[in-house]
Order: C-alpha cells, then structure tokens, then sequence
C-alpha cells in the first residue's frame, strides 16, 4: 500500500487527504494546526507531528497549502521536505501558486533526486469533498504516470497539460476565464435588472445559447439575491489574478480585459468585500453605478 | 390553419420560414430579393410580390431583418406593414434591434390595433435550421400566448421576460456575455500557447469546471487553428456591442469590461476581419502581442 | 458695422455676445428666454423676439446652444433659421455637437445659398467673460477670413483646422484629452493621498516636469480639497464623450482608454454626480477603492 | 569641501556627476565598465576602482542605477556599501525602484548607523545634462537639508514629499500621468489624423486650452511624423508602470486607467517597440486600427 503524506490540511486539503484514505492509500497527513488533522484520523489516517516525519514515512507527498510563501517555506525551509527527502520521492504541489515557484522547487528537488509535479486544481470545496476536481498537471509524463491513481482518489478530469509550470499556467487560464466571466456575468444581470425585465426568465433563456456557462448555471441565483456566502474568497481570487498578469507580462502577452478584472477585483478588496464569494464583485459593479 | 406572414428570408429568416410550413402554418413569405423565397416555396409555403399581399393575408406577420432602420421601414414605411395592417393582426419582430425601435414600432401599431411582441433570437443558422433557437420575447402576456405555437415550430428554449423592447434588453444582455466570453477566451488560450502548454489538454480540463462555456464548447478548437469561418459575423457582432453600450447608457448603467471588449470590436474592423466569425475577435488580441 | 445675430444667451453665450458688441459689432440677440437677453441689452446690443427677427437682421448668425437636437431645431426646424435667411449670410455654430450635425446643417444650407463653420470653444465661462476662448473652425477658408474679426472678439487661438465638420472632431479631441487627464490625475492623487505623501509638495514636483498638465495646474488643489463647484460640468462631458467614440466608431478607431473614461463618467452620472465640475469624477475613482 | 561618491555613469548618471563637480563637490565615482567614468575625470572628478573604495572616501553617497535589483546588489551585496559603511554617512538613492527597495535599504542603512533618503528624478537625458532635474525626495527632514546642495547641482524643482519611499511613490504617480498622458495623445492625435482634419492646427489649439500638456508641446510634432527616437525608452516605461501598479495594489487602490495603459505598454514590447521612445505607444494604439 503506498505511503502518500499530505501537507496542508485546510478547507480544501482535509477532504482530498480523505478521499485518499478512502481509495486505499496509507496517508499521513501534517499541518501547522494539528487539530485540522481530526478528520483525517477520524477516517483511518495519520497525524504526523512535522514535516520531517512526513517525509521519512511518504513514498508521493502532496502539498495543498495557501500561497508560493508557503511553498517554499514547506518545500525549501531549514527543516522542510527536502532537507529530509528520500531520492525516488515524488513531491505533487496542488496549491495554487507562481509557474516561477514550481520552477524554482522543480530545480532544487532534482538536486536531491526528488521528481515533482505541479497539479493545482478547480472545483473548490464541493469538488474536493465529492472527489470530482478537474486537475491539471505540469512535470513529466512518466511521473504523471506514477500519480494517476493519487489524482483519481480525488478528481474527476485529470489532465497532464505540459512540462513542469504548466499546471499553474493552465490554473491561471482557469481563473482569468471565471473572474472575467463572473464579471461579465454582474454587468448582464444589471443591465437586466435595470430595464424592468424578469432576471430569473433572463437567465434561463441566457443559459440556453451561446451565453450559457457554469457561472450563471452555478451562481446567477445567488447573485441575483445578493447573497455571497463563500465559496471561493475574493481575497483568492484577487491573489490569483496577480499570477495571471505576472504569467502574462513574463509571456509578453497583452491581456487588456483580465486587467480591467483585476482592478475590479482590487476595487472589491478595497470595498471590504475581499470574504465573500467571487461571484461578490457584482457589488463592485453595482456600486460603480449607484448613489451612496 | 393560422396564416404567418414572414418578412426577411435571409440566412436565418429562410430555415425558420421553412419549419413554419413543417409545423403545418401556411407560410407566405416576402423578401427584397424573390429569389429568397426558394426553399420556402419548395417546403410548400408561397412567395408574396409586396409586403401589401402578406399583411393583407397573414394573422400574424414575423419579421428577420438586419438592423433597426430595416424594421422601421418594413412596418413604418409608406407602403409598410401598419399601411396595410388590420386591426386584430400581431406582428413579431424577431430581429435584433434596438429596445428604443420595439417601443416606436409597438405605438404606432397600437394606434392601428395590432399587437406586436419582440422576440430576438439566440443560437445562429444552425440553431435555426435545427428549430432549436433561444427566444427571449417582450410584450403583452396574452400576445405570448398567441404567438407561442409559432414560438415552439422555431426554438427550443423560449422564455417571455418582460414588456415591450424586454426581449431586446435580453438579446442585448446575451450578445455582451458572448462577445465577452470570446474576448477571455482568446486572452486565455494565448495564454496558454505562449507558455508551452498542450492547448488541447488545457481546454479539455478547462471546459469541465467553473471556467466551462459554450464558446470553448463550440469554438476553442477552431480557435486554436485559427479557422474563423462564419458564423455570426464580427460586424453584426459589433453592431449588437452599439445597442448594449446605448441601452446601459440610457439605464445610467457603467460597463467597463464590456467597452473595452465593444472598442476591440470596432478594432477587428478596422483590421479588414468584419466579416469572419465573432471568434475571429483572437486575432485582433493576438496582434496586440505580435511584432508587425 | 457688421450686424451679428446670437442665438443661444446660456452661461457662455452671453458673455460672448457681450464681448462682441464690446469689440464694436452691432449684436442681435435672440434666446427662449427672453430674460437671458439683460446682459446684451445693458452693455448696448439689441435683443430680438424670434429667430426670423435675427434672421432679417444679420449678415453672420452665431448659434451657441446646448447639443445636437438644439441645433437642428434652431437652423432646420419649421421657424427656424434657414427657413428665413438670405444667400450669402454666414452661419457659425460655436455650439459642441456631432460632426454629422454639422454635415448637415452645412448641406441644408448650402441649398438656400448659406454659407456654413463650425467653431467649437474650448475655455469655459472663463473664457468667454474674458474673451480668450480656444476656437477650432472647420469650414471653407473664405469663410473662415470672412469671420475671423468675430472670433477675434472672443477668443485668443483661432484655428482653422479643415473643413465641415473639422471643428468638431477638434473639441472632440479635446474633450477625449481632458476627461482622460483627469481620471489620470485623479488617479496619481489618489495613489500619493493613499501612500502617505504630502500632496501638495507632490503636485509641485509633478507640475514641474514631462507629467506637466493644464488640469492639475487648475484643479489639482480643488481635487485635494474635495470642492468640485462647476465649472463644467460632468452631465455635459458626459456628453462629448459619446459624440468622441461615435466619431471614432464613424472613423474606424478603437480607442480602448477613452472607452473606460467614458464609463467611469457614466457611473459619475449614475452617482447623481452629474452636477458637479467634472473634476468631481474623482469621487467615482476614489469610490471605487472605498469601503461604503 | 564635501567628498561626494557616485554610483552608476550611465546616460543619466554621468552629467550627473559632471554637474556635481562643476558646483564645487570633490566627486567619486564609480561604474561597473571602468571606461564610463571618463567624462567625471575629464571634468575634475576621480574613477574609484571599487564600492569599497567610494563608501571609504565619500561623506554623501549617491545611486543612480537601472532597477531594484542593482541598488539591493549594490547597497546590501557583500562586498556592497553597507558592508564598508560608516556610521554617519548619507546615502541618497536616485533610481527609479520600489518603495518596498527602499525601505528595506533604509532599515538595513539605520543598523549600520548610516542614513538614506529615496530621491528619484524626472526630466530624462536632458534634465540630467542642464541640471534641471525634478527631484521628489522621501525621507527625513534634516537628511534632506543636509542633501539640498547636492539636489541644487543637479535640479531645479526639488521637494522633500514626505517619509522613506516617498519619493518613489511620487515618481510612481509621475510615470503614471506621463505615459496615460502618451496614450490620451495618441488616441487624439489619431482620431484628428482618421477625420481629415489639419494635425498641426489642431494640435495648436489642442495645447492653448485645458487640453494642454508637456506630451502634447514637447512630443506631438515627432509623434505626428512617426519619429520615435529615444528619449525614454518604452522598456524603462513598462518597468515604472510595474511598480506603480504594485505601489497601487500595496496601497488598496484600484487603478482602471493605468491598468489598460500598462497591457499596451506590454503590446509595445511584444511588437518589438521597447527600444523606442516611449511616445511610441502611438503605434500600438495606431496598430489596433489598422490592416496588417
């Protein structure tokens, strides 16, 4: 039975260390809190009580954590995985964070004969509870081979997208897409809702045609009734948005209408709105066109 | 058997004519150009010499022009419509024109007694070949009612939102989501293409989750070879961009992200691509990052 | 002595005509009000009571009124100008309105012998007390010599810059070059106020190189102190906003940052700032990072 | 006589230094490639063959080096400024960086006992050679008195604008007027040149009236006649609107303008164009409208 570790057992970590468990693998999970790992033991896991002790136990270690700081801070730290790394380890980042981090950990895991993918995900956290995230997945093709059967445990659509980064490329597109579909999304319901017609017919015959996605089928309602409970935090989006544009500046891409986006999006921040859902930039939105 | 009158048998207006006569109405049909009315004489419907001989012979009148200056002279003009219209008749504009031109059409009908409803479509020739379009219609409740079987020979999804000029508020809402949606495509598979990812996986993983739309559905792969045969053409494209950023205009309604997807329209204009598809928008975002 | 009829005795028309008596023309006012004629009167110029009477007066009419539709109503409407001038009178509208106006009002005179500039200010209230207008005529050179001592009585840069319809396109840029140096000011102020920087000092150093601009030598100190007394105010820039991107649209030219200004000033109205000075749109700029 | 040390003889730090010898200093300067150092030596000053060699001779240190990356290298690299520091010194950092840059070099500075002001300057090769720079200083009061006659041998307009990093924030706001500003001209400049209207008269009265600014007196004739000779380059621009965007997003300010003028000073540079003049923005803007 292989030995899997999981670092990072938060909102979205917990139930993916799970779901692992329940696939069969031996997990063994660690996280700076060491209360989130109640789930985890609750269903047949491990609790370790450091980083070196996941590494030492874990054939594959999955990393599920906030942000590239803490990447690096997990990965590259005085007493971080790879100061404690086995040759032949292979380390999956499914945190969403820089193409340059994964880079940069790519690079000093091979020094130490460590293979990594990169394997950031969509899907939040009703996906990582059913077990349905779509995965897209940047390294070799052979490790991808190796850790197919981890990334069935937790997804649906699973997609070995390129070379080492190119995971957290095609996360990017992914959030480029549904940021700016969530605002395109806020300026249609309003010009709707501003001209006297019925929002809710509105939207069935929008989501029938060439309109339709999953925004206005997920989240239109709720939009609709003011109602942002999260879901996926602003705040992370706002964070995401900036490797998007970073990814596109070093690609020496021009993005014109992602960068209205991430504006609104630092508009919204900035507004108090940076806890609720993304699909809250509609208040951005709204506001730009209300008295106060 | 209902007699229908159709005005305007072009790519869209011909096919619908036709599965008018296949869902047993009597079809009499007029065009500018005779030869227009072929396919629908051969499905067994007749060809009118004058807009005269239809209204005097149809109940209700379904009108498939191009733009709001064709919709006014057909039913305003001196030998229109309403100068041979009959109290009773109902008259169903199915273009895409402004809400401003439904409202002026509908009061000089109501002064002769005929009713009218706006009804634009969404779905494109094939969804009128098909009979699957979507249909967003304005107007009196009681007019819907009437229309509605002549409603279900041509679409599938057919929602009544509003009053007069609501189904233009809805088309409009539509035409800045797809204009939209193909912009944050485009930027996103650039994206993808300049940083070394396999853009066929990327759009496969990115179609199963929050980012999943229609256009990638419909239109990434031909995106992606950069085959941008009509199709819904960008000049008609930029011309329904006219009437959205007017109607948000005239609700005191401030779209940033769809102004600047409107001024890339009128830029793939200016770059001689009027008349490919409205997917063709890529190239004009692709020539912003490509040296000359 | 030249005989100078004045139609329009607004906020800029009256000083104007004031001034042009004040440089010895024998000055015809006409206005719908009647009061708004005082001023004219008391400095010893004549006020009419229709538009036939100053027809009947004056070898050259100034028209000065609010926009577009003010225009064809004075000149083409059923009492209007043209239908009581003479061959060979001048017309001059300094008025601000659509080159397409002035194209045809140019050709409706055309036909009765009327010779027609158009000769937008640039300069506000200011200006026209103190006779120091920026004036841009397009029209016929003859025409332009024929009325150069008229426009030398109200402003101080007279230029000639093409023909019918060139003096619009001329305030059009204008009005495009100082509604986006605004928003760009309110956005360096902005920056400087939120990052602890003494504004004032900033606004000194900023005034003193490449960064240099006539609005924030007049207006950057109000913006600072939040007063944005008109002035001109937003409703109109507003205004001149959408006769910019209709000339574009009309010329084939993207312009993607006038479009976002033109937004911003949307919302400004929307915000039920239209009254204020259009500096004011830096209250929609600084509403947008602001927790309601 | 003041021993003041010079750091970078590029195109703006050799007049510089030049400048400084001429008002009286005993100059030291140094340079990566030794044989920029010619002009300070023909001119009086001395060629330092070190850092080390500088911070031993100099009581005033001053920096003029590209990017953040260089001042950090220079300042905190181990065989740097700080490591050969004395306490008491004064460092005045005339790049263009960060704020952040300059923060951190102020807390690395006060360890060693040596002070720092940020003091970046406006008015490019020009400003530089005539000693008319603008200079916008960060930093307390008594270090900038003490610096005044070091600034009055190289500029004219000089402010101290408030604590450390100020003088970054402030020239973050000047880059963020200076290249809006290029774009704002561009956009008039084409939209006079679309409609057939006289460019040179209409730039004249263009820059009579609010409209009025340094890009339009100093660079629209060459930007009408697609002259685009450096000048700053459009490479430096994009760096300076990185750091304006990030100063801005630090600071919770959303900046929508900016933002669109940053991805088309991305578009320059993917078009080949960073080596221009940045007021050849006007060609990305130009190409937009244009037939390939």
């Amino acid at each position: 039975m292989t030995v899997v570790g999981f670092i990072g057992l938060g909102i979205m970590g917990r139930p993916m260390a799970v779901n692992l468990v329940k696939a069969g693998f031996d997990v063994i999970g660690y996280s700076r809190r060491p209360e989130s790992a109640g789930d985890l033991v609750a269903a047949g896991g491990r609790a370790a009580g450091s980083i070196a002790e996941v590494a030492a136990a874990a054939e594959v270690v999955v990393l599920m954590v906030p942000d590239s700081p803490d990447v690096e801070q997990v990965v590259l730290g005085a007493d971080g995985l790879l100061a404690h790394a086995r040759a032949g380890q292979l380390l999956i980042d499914m945190s969403t964070v820089t193409p340059q981090t994964e880079t940069a950990v790519a690079k000093a895991a091979a020094a130490k004969g460590v293979r990594t993918l990169d394997a950031p995900v969509s899907g939040g956290e009703k996906g990582a509870i059913d077990g349905t995230l779509s995965i897209m997945v940047g390294g070799a093709a052979e490790d991808f081979a190796t850790a197919r059967p981890v990334f069935e445990a937790v997804g649906k659509t699973i997609e070995h997208v390129g070379p080492t980064g190119a995971g957290q490329i095609v996360k990017a597109a992914n959030q480029l897409l549904v940021g700016g579909i969530i605002e395109l999304v806020s300026e249609a319901l309003l010009l709707v809702e501003a001209s006297g017609v019925d929002p809710d017919a509105a939207v069935r015959v929008l989501a029938g045609g060439l309109a339709g996605n999953r925004v206005l089928d997920l989240k239109a309602a709720n939009m609709l009734a003011r109602q942002f409970q999260p879901g996926f935090r602003i705040d992370l989006h706002h964070k995401d948005l900036g490797i998007v544009l970073a990814a596109a500046r070093d690609a020496g891409l021009s993005l014109p209408v992602t960068a209205v986006v991430a504006q609104l999006f630092v508009a919204a921040r900035a507004q108090g709105l940076g806890s609720l859902d993304h699909s809250g930039l509609l208040k951005v939105v709204e506001g730009l066109s209300s008295t106060r």
